[in-house]
């Protein structure tokens, strides 16, 4: 196998969009969402987030990086201003309209009508999207700003989640494969996944096994 | 179909380890390493990690969460012992040996030893996994405490990246498919991918396109 090898003086000297699309590639394939809020004059907001990350089962935590310089200003200001966002997941049904999303959409269009995806209300502040197939509403729970290069990271804790009854095996694992949520890997680069096992809890004395 | 809905007072309810399972699914597909690290007396360690994020390009920086009472603790002391660690991405042929990582080996033995994997050093202080197709050379940078939960986020610059020379494609974009790289659903389901499509720049003029 050919081997490529950089060092940090090589990425440095990358023009920037050349670079923002390979350093985005080189973490791993990353958890994809559509962001729902809105502002409190009921003006709605939509856009998709690709660095969603588990925080901890109990208080149940996501989190997720925003970019304040970016499309995803608006996301962050309702957040804010209410306390509340909605996560839903991305098939390929809506994944064209999911990327549309990321346009620069001025402060008075809803991205659910810019792109044609339904806002959508249950019992929860923040607007859910309907096409959706697992949909989780989300309490702002803590801000973290990152100094190096001012990133945001925005804590939540979830409050109501809505998914197909029969993704839910009897451990409490959600299959989201079956659901048809999609991975994302650079900018803009979405994938189905194909399962090639779950593995049993490792132990120092015994090796893994693979489960179903 | 048919759909779940669960509230916050549900989750709450739920046993310890059913909750982590189901939670740790809830946020979608995720990015997995395996984190090399050593210590000062050069004594190596080895662990999974499946909350890599990224957080920028310029500088290159990436990011993850470490939750201190677990088998990552010896991962972290050695990243702020020796401000070094390297990202390996996973791939079928290491799958079992990747996953065994996460056993609480206890401090004087090397998971490389345990679950054989080669540890390898290329003028980089921390050890890479030679059986790894994309590695990463990481610099510390900045230590976060998230308050909500005791957990603690760790950020690192890229200083050396080394993969196949035939998946960076002109623009950029490492295919990290072709490289076999695999992505993780909930505590233990790992997952190949499949390209859907990568789309074109949004804009809010246009519609997004299918690029190859």
């Amino acid at each position: 196998m050919d081997k490529k090898i950089l060092s940090s003086a090589d990425i440095q000297q990358f023009e920037q969009r050349y670079r923002a699309t390979f350093i985005n590639s080189l973490g791993g394939f990353k958890s994809i969402c559509l962001i729902g809020t809105k502002n409190k004059s009921n003006m709605s907001n939509l856009a998709i987030f690709s660095s969603i990350v588990h925080i901890g089962a109990n208080p149940p935590l996501i989190g997720f990086v925003v970019r304040p310089d970016s499309a995803e200003r608006h996301t962050l200001e309702n957040i804010l201003e209410t306390g509340f966002y909605t996560l839903n997941h991305i098939d390929t049904e809506i994944l064209e309209k999911a990327h549309q999303t990321s346009a620069r959409y001025p402060r008075e269009v809803s991205e659910f009508d810019a792109v044609g995806l339904t806002e959508y209300y249950q019992d929860f502040f923040a607007p859910f999207v309907k096409e959706s197939h697992i949909q989780i509403g989300m309490e702002f729970r803590e801000r973290v700003d990152f100094t190096i290069n001012d990133t945001i990271f925005i804590i939540g804790e979830i409050k109501t989640v809505s998914f197909p009854s029969d993704i839910l095996k009897e451990d409490g694992f959600l299959n989201l494969e079956s659901a048809g949520t999609l991975t994302c890997s650079g900018l803009d680069s979405y994938h189905t996944t194909s399962n090639v096992s779950r593995l049993s809890y490792a132990k120092t004395e015994s090796w893994p096994t693979r489960i179903k």
